[in-house]
């Protein structure tokens, strides 16, 4: 189907293997397609079919045979602190013992910075993952901790960095220090005070359910009061141990259930009758050396599964959706495909999205390049920086990399 | 210590933090130095010591508190070949029967190329390890099985491209399918007309000491072949079981016992009194979903221990140095600075060389900057394209990347 080219339009041709995730387009639940050109026209996808029928356009790119499939959507990040934890990493990793401050630090540096830290940190994260082919990404607050510092850090998100596109406000990340013998009072903060200085500048709602941080009671206060303010729930649920997160977040019809490392029949129940996208963080096993869950079961039960870096500097500080990937093929049962589709359509379906994570006509003209000839190069080649170039909104990237 | 400035010298200046691998020049076994600088004369480190003390050079570049590690020195990999293998990794790690010809498919695509087609693989591939960092490497032929087909391959490392600097010859990697009834004479062969043809092209030679493969006695033949010609040996020992590689390559000086998957008390005994290296491949567990080896035993009992890449077509299509450190990090017991000495300086002891792998006056100007503070991040951020710069023979790459 051709459109109106009111818009500047380039055609990327000879592309090896496309993965649309659209199966009306192609092959499989990846809808792939062989020998394939795509034409951008401004921000949208205009055209998708064989390099042969493809409509004229302004400027060509040649895709050589390698693959080409939609930017990723990471759904699931803490981007907005100040500060790295790499002793506390490397004495974790190193089998000594660490007694220093933790999610603490963190929390200590994040109130330091000044706004124009935070953006920059920020951005940088930002620039990295576009770099690795991330075109989609939410991120959270959680690491200011009082109605000034949650506030400030959506606000920076919202208004001062380009190209974060979906803000979580998660004041329920863990109670704050000055609130540690008052749990009660910092939920009632949370749901008070803090939700009305933080709601203007957010979509959505998070809370970590799980022994230590809110409990389900807890949890469901905290939800409940976003909901009434028009934020959509998403849950940090059963990473440490098993618990109420993932049935929580399914009667409150969160759009994701995040982590999962734990999850009971009835959890597994719960996610495939519902509309919650269960997203798994495979980062943060890897990073943590937890044991990993096995996605597996939940896609067998017919769940929508999502993939995702959880990328934080405590947990998972990983920004990169190929490890991602890799790490969910090696470890948690996914074949390849299964992979792919999760770190590209899972994640927008865990945000909500239709516009992206396809590569269909009408959808946003993002997309990764590989210097592979195969999405399944992701799995095959870990590590390796495979993201030659990057399309955002149909504009190419300067200095995306590649051989 | 400063030296004669005959060659031009690059200053590279605000290093936050600088191994050197040389503990007389800094902190612990990796020497580290903060707020450090390094001056290159030519393709040689001039000078290491803090910023503020570095002697004037023409050029200056401003690591901005960024840390800089000697190139990585894999010292195991397999990149003479032809064709791929995607659909057998798909299949394998799908829960897919796959029938096809395994190593042999790689096998008959490597005799039909050319010698520009099999040049240019390898080019791409060398390419693609020095932007991540790799600075020095090795590799190997094993995918023509006749006089022939190993020898040009050999040639083709040896003459026609440049950044390969270790050439092994692997013609015992598995028995050539026109021999499969009478593996005696391919033994003849490999230790008679084949190691005449390839001997000029090659410094070592290497053996796949495995059931299937070939056993200890006939390893022994190939090696004592090889060295009657004047190579050096390396084996791949225990990889999918105990057997008498490794104390065979022990006994014989090998520079380098590879994989080591299965190690006997006997084994580690064994590699901690000799002179040769414990190569670990966590590439080929990780894309294999084998059982990873525990090599803090193999440090704790004293023995010098080496990363790669095992870079290949079927069990670890990996190129990545930062990927091992994080995989041996998470599943090997490692801490994050023996990864990295051993991704480093054990690479370079596993080739003997004691020009590569560190920092320090007269040793060679082979860098990787990383976007990060510390060299810890290679683990701390697993998949993250984290090598910005790289400097080889004092020459510094061109768009390597970085944020």
């Amino acid at each position: 189907m051709t459109a109106a080219t009111t818009a500047a339009a380039t055609a990327v041709v000879n592309i090896g293997s496309l993965v649309t995730n659209d199966p009306a387009l192609g092959d499989g639940p990846l809808g792939l397609l062989a020998d394939a050109a795509v034409v951008f026209e401004g921000d949208r996808v205009a055209w998708v079919g064989a390099t042969g029928a493809a409509p004229a356009a302004d400027t060509a790119y040649d895709a050589a045979g390698r693959a080409l499939l939609p930017g990723f959507v990471d759904s699931h990040s803490h981007l907005l602190f100040a500060g790295d934890r790499t002793r506390e990493f490397a004495a974790r990793m190193s089998g000594r013992p660490y007694t220093a401050g933790g999610i603490r630090t963190t929390v200590a540096a994040t109130r330091a910075a000044t706004d124009a830290e935070l953006a920059a940190n920020l951005a940088r994260f930002v620039r990295e993952m576009l770099r690795q082919g991330t075109t989609t990404l939410e991120t959270k607050s959680g690491y200011g901790l009082t109605a000034a510092d949650e506030s400030r850090a959506l606000r920076v998100a919202a208004e001062q960095v380009a190209g974060v596109e979906e803000v979580t406000y998660l004041g329920a990340h863990v109670v704050a220090p000055e609130y540690a013998d008052d749990p009660a009072a910092y939920v009632d903060l949370v749901t008070g005070e803090m939700l009305d200085a933080c709601a203007p500048y957010a979509r959505w709602i998070d809370v970590f359910c799980e022994k230590g941080a809110f409990d389900g009671d807890q949890a469901r206060a905290v939800l409940t009061a976003g909901k009434a303010r028009g934020l959509t729930p998403r849950v940090h649920a059963n990473q440490l141990s098993y618990g109420p997160g993932v049935q929580l977040a399914v009667e409150l019809e969160a759009a994701s259930a995040d982590h999962l490392t734990h999850l009971s029949d009835a959890d597994v129940a719960a996610l495939a009758s519902g509309a919650t996208v269960a997203t798994f963080l495979p980062g943060c096993e890897f990073s943590t050396r937890a044991v990993y869950p096995d996605v597996r079961r939940v896609l067998d039960a017919g769940a929508t599964v999502a993939l995702s870096t959880d990328c934080n500097p405590g947990s998972s500080f990983t920004s990169s959706m190929p490890f991602c990937v890799a790490v969910a093929v090696r470890e948690m049962g996914m074949t390849p495909d299964e992979a792919v589709w999760s770190a590209t359509a899972g994640g927008a379906a865990a945000l909500r999205r239709t516009d992206v994570g396809r590569l269909a006509p009408g959808a946003r003209a993002d997309a990764a390049l590989l210097d592979a000839p195969s999405h399944v190069h992701l799995a095959y080649r870990p590590g390796v920086p495979l993201v030659a170039e990057v399309w955002r909104r149909g504009e190419r990237l300067p200095g995306a990399g590649g051989n």
